[in-house]
């Protein structure tokens, strides 16, 4: 069992509050391993309304301020904004202060934060693996964590104590914690997680320009398949530039892959065909 | 309420004991549709199967000697053998038999089998949308075409009446039942549905030859992403090269698209890669 004061945290800024933060919120709360949370976002209205499910117990519309005399503060903005945000409160965070985030991409973001804030403030990069298809604080729950991978990601700077904590945090949620290189990470998160996206988004794009009333067909296998298209456009919009690096590189693999299928098809060439669909059935059946 | 004694059948055949054709034979039991059902397939060990679990009442080896005295045989192999099957049955199939099928491609296909089957042969064909990754007798349940789209792709040459019965047949099982041009189906199936199982084939052998340890980081996004490439390969062999005209077509201007996006992705276009993702999503989200 873990001790939970040994990680306790006074008082916890979450910036950017939707699924992932609002969630950290609830779950904090039902651990009882936080005070007071105070809440940083853009939007005044969702703020007030996270405040009102009790996901928050305050909340700033200066980053500054939201960030004052915490001991913990979690990024869960798009990471597009984590640099700009580390540039607004480095200089007036509480020494000791843990600042961590539950971006998905990490590899030279960690690195860029790391040089950002000053030397007695504690960076520890984090990946909940718990988003989905949903977003915002209505979405949230204390349970989205519970069995979940959560990725950490030290580098040769990371504070040990610190990274103790944040594991303590999530192995508290029910997390199943995992560490790995930020740069592996990005390599394979691009692959698994990034990858996808843009095919399923691209996915529907293509059928919508084929012929949009074709979607009203649409089964249970274009539901499923399509699925993460549904995912938040400004999450995905930065995590796609940010790992674009080995994005890019994987679109090219992914595309010589179709382009070497749509030879097998133009010639009919029926033993190719099946070969590489006996491999992909053989690999998806392994994953359950 | 449906006349059920209208269309019900002394002898049914059903050509290809699989998911489709194993379920087609339970719900018309179900329903007391059916005198005799006789199965015929490739493998005996999988019609002894099949009779062991009631599915058909008797099985033959040659398809000729299953399809004698018949009123009703359902082509239900993968697509590829119809026209070698019913090439084999034409000469023996008893007059004013009906010939329907649960084929995923129709097109040129419907048009070739009327070709095929003599004058007082009433061919209907028939796509009954309730495949899926699995497949197999096992899988096999009279409840699968509940409340599922059927669609009938009847040409100028099609019998009324025969259409009437096979249409009354997939009402009485539950199924939605919608006329549609054998082309245009090919058009719209091709697109919605035969494209993105190309994809999600594609999508898992392209991370296993980046990386195939990186599967073991899956998580829901990627397994729903993917789920229909566990699919059978045969079947999907099949429906890809009988309907390869549209996949081409749809292919390129999936690849055309990517491309795009790879190009916004390189020049870190925030403004474009959010334009499309947003695109996507509300097409997506409509479709529930």
């Amino acid at each position: 069992m873990e001790n939970a004061n040994s990680f306790k945290f006074q008082k916890i800024t979450i910036i950017g509050v939707g699924l992932i933060g609002g969630s950290f919120a609830l779950a904090l709360k039902k651990k009882k391993l936080c005070g007071h949370i105070v809440g940083f976002g853009r939007s005044e209205k969702n703020l007030k309304r996270a405040k009102n499910k009790k996901i928050i117990d305050s909340y700033e519309l200066d980053p500054v301020t939201a960030c004052k005399d915490s001991d913990l503060i979690l990024f869960s903005t798009p990471v597009g904004f984590f640099l700009e945000i580390a540039k607004k409160i480095k200089n007036s965070l509480k020494p000791g202060a843990i600042v961590t985030d539950v971006g998905s991409v990490k590899g030279k973001l960690v690195y860029d934060i790391e040089k950002i804030l000053p030397d007695k403030i504690y960076f520890v990069g984090g990946h909940p693996i718990a988003g989905s298809d949903q977003s915002g604080i209505d979405a949230a729950s204390a349970e989205i964590f519970k069995n979940a991978k959560c990725i950490i990601t030290p580098t040769g700077k990371t504070n040990k104590n610190a990274m103790k904590s944040i594991i303590s945090i999530w192995k508290t949620l029910g997390s199943i914690v995992t560490i790995i290189d930020p740069y592996e990470h990005d390599r394979i998160y691009g692959a698994i997680s990034h990858l996808p996206h843009v095919i399923a988004y691209n996915l529907v794009n293509t059928v919508a320009e084929i012929d949009s009333s074709y979607l009203l067909f649409s089964g249970q296998g274009f539901k499923d398949t399509t699925r993460i298209a549904s995912s938040h456009h400004e999450l995905w919009r930065d995590i796609c530039i940010l790992n674009r690096k080995n994005l890019l590189k994987y679109i090219e693999v992914f595309i010589k892959n179709l382009d070497e299928f749509k030879k097998h098809l133009k010639a009919s060439d029926a033993k190719a065909i099946e070969r590489d669909f006996i491999n992909a059935r053989n690999l998806r059946e392994g994953l359950g």
